[in-house]
């Protein structure tokens, strides 16, 4: 059964452009894997008649409203009313509702007020879909064959909602049509470079199978897509191109799906029982910040010593001054001995260091903005390169980590092989 | 005169969340600048049909229509031809744009074909708007009292477009109404505290303002808004209203606007020439990371000691074992002799040190998931806070960054005061 979505946002944010409406896509991204068509993405204001007329439109056009905002606890939040208003219901207390406010807020020493307590009114006529994420429930509604569902609109809220009640119940609804997608996830080969490199493989992709380019700085993934009617056939399909694909560009490779960089060069670590140190100049932590993300680094992730300042590598990594005073701190010599200085301060099996110029200033001929070098040191090998980032800081950053990374991993499966 | 305004973005690519719209919000905040209002964004497919119905919907609702999207010269882009549907009007070659076309592309090498050619094809009946940076022109319609623009989607033809074209010619036409924006940005206070704590104040606000929480991790934004038939009075007005707002949080708001906190400390220690550096264990390095994002942060961070494990917090910090051992890793001693340790190692005029329980595992009893130890040393003090920020590990480093650089600014601005 085909089954259309309208998608309606709530909040005078983001009329006035205050901020950027990124529910609806990731929400249409996730309705399309499940083979559930978006036929309209409506914003709309904080006002009750805005919200009554666009309820009433959407319901002429589809089947199933999925709507985000306007459930916190201040006043301008007025979705939870005007929802009573249009299906005619009243404001009843959820005691389940309550106590999970109550486990959520009393831990983190808020007191609960009257707002909060108000957060655990929901409309009567409504199946109460709870919050693990936060303060406001969702809400499912069904009127004229028309399912209406209205989430919070904090992102991360809304995304576990979706993602554990929303998404199954809407399956077992919906027969829909059987998409499959897989996420290959590569590292260290720009976007047009990548494309050339798979031209042949992609151009004799079957009907079935289609390919997007999905480029972030310092990675791109592919997302391959297989339709079908039934299960079997396109996924046998799909798994045999993405097999031809880790034989094209297996170095580049790191992960699949919803992997990071961080997380696979710690599962690594984690099985040879071995430990690992950063020293960061240009990427000023976030090396390290990026591996601390994950839950469980403490098992191989010793420490860092962010070395911003020049004092900071003589004194703390014993980079020598004249290393620094000869070569610049932006040079093959310190980025390797920071990489050593790091290693043996932190007695790790290895280290990540980097040095580079993240701009928007302190280039010069020579070393241009974007010049960045990074060194690994292994249990007894030492390595560095030097890449040319470009012009905008937060992607040097972002890159020279999402590099550095996997320079190790790669070392990291060398020694695997010996 | 007052003037409502819909935005339609058209294109597959929203709908299906492969790319987010953000040409819709920047639009809204231009014109918000401009004192037009948006009453509603529509995104909806490249098929006729949907395009018809979603014009003749705005025409019910605006006075100005503002379209995006599908004047692309591949077959899936509609725009052109459904608008002299609508219009009852039928294409005709602009030599104009032709020269237009031919002057961006030939330079770039670019054989003109037909695809090309046909982006010079415009309604009969419209105004055409050039696009100095694309092949596809604006064009201006207007119908029953309604003015429509159609708009390229791609975001930097539609900004200059807008810039050079619309946005003056629309502030010719409409005499607006003022709405006057101000963001007030706040810390170390829950959303539901903050508001309780706001609560007269709020309800004595006079009827031409209004106020919003926009609250994320770690922070919380108030705008406040107030509208007026002339610049001077509701400016006036807001200007009183914020400073009530200051004098009843003076120790939570941190900044205004688009200001970030680790960008306002970075400027107080700038201004007095002093020197930061941290010992991070539970937000392993983000405090550096949020600092470092900044340009020109060099000239005020000297480094960080991600210290996740207890062998760097000694042999690093110079914390001594016996201190660990007996009040374990979370604690206030512990978090205050790596303060003074990274202080006294980097030498600089302060340090801040984070020791906590990030989760989603590590919690005891006493110490549950989301306990966090904050110490901040400056040129003549120590102090230290403990916090319970809850059980999600991303939360907790974000909250503990921003506490910690919260605390940092006003132990700077109380030693100003001396």
């Amino acid at each position: 059964m085909n089954a259309n979505v309208e998608i309606i946002t709530i909040g005078d944010e983001i009329l006035i452009g205050q901020i950027v409406d990124t529910n609806s896509a990731w929400i249409g991204s996730q309705l399309n894997n499940h083979g559930l068509e978006v036929i309209r993405i409506s914003s709309i204001p904080d006002k009750k008649a805005e919200i009554l007329k666009a309820l009433a439109e959407a319901e002429q056009r589809a089947d199933i409203v999925l709507i985000t905002g306007g459930l916190g606890p201040t006043k301008d939040d007025i979705t939870k009313h005007t929802l009573c208003e249009y299906f005619d219901t009243q404001l009843v207390l959820n005691e389940d509702v309550l106590k999970d406010i109550e486990n959520l807020l009393i831990p983190r020493g808020v007191e609960i007020n009257h707002l909060n307590r108000d957060q655990a009114l929901v409309p009567k006529s409504c199946k109460v879909i709870r919050n693990p994420m936060g303060t406001a429930p969702a809400m499912w509604f069904e009127k004229n064959d028309t399912i209406y569902v209205s989430m919070p609109g904090v992102p991360f809220e809304m995304k576990s909602i979706m993602e554990n009640s929303i998404l199954p119940e809407l399956q077992n609804r919906f027969h829909t049509k059987t998409i499959l997608h897989r996420t290959i996830l590569t590292q260290g080969i720009p976007e047009s470079m990548l494309a050339e490199k798979l031209a042949d493989w992609e151009n004799a992709l079957p009907g079935c199978i289609s390919l997007a380019y999905l480029p972030s700085p310092g990675q791109n993934r592919l997302r391959l897509t297989a339709r079908g009617d039934n299960y079997d056939k396109p996924g046998n399909i799909l798994e045999q191109e993405i097999k031809k694909l880790y034989k094209i560009i297996p170095a580049n490779i790191f992960g699949e799906e919803e992997q990071n960089m961080a997380e696979v060069v710690g599962n690594l670590l984690r099985s040879k029982n071995q430990t690992l140190s950063t020293a960061e100049s240009c990427t000023g932590g976030n090396i390290a910040h990026t591996i601390t993300q994950n839950a469980g680094s403490s098992n191989y992730f010793t420490g860092s010593v962010v070395a911003y300042s020049n004092f900071v590598k003589s004194n703390v990594l014993n980079v020598r001054p004249e290393t620094i005073a000869t070569h610049g701190a932006v040079s093959r010599p310190v980025v390797e001995a920071m990489a050593t200085g790091v290693k043996n301060l932190l007695e790790t099996d290895y280290a990540i260091a980097t040095s580079g110029i993240a701009g928007p200033t302190g280039g010069t001929p020579e070393k241009p903005v974007g010049t960045v070098w990074i060194a690994i040191a292994g249990p007894d090998k030492l390595i560095s390169e030097c890449y040319s980032f470009g012009k905008n800081r937060e992607h040097n950053i972002t890159r020279t980590t999402m590099y550095a990374l996997n320079l190790l991993r790669r070392m990291i499966l060398v020694e695997d092989e010996k």
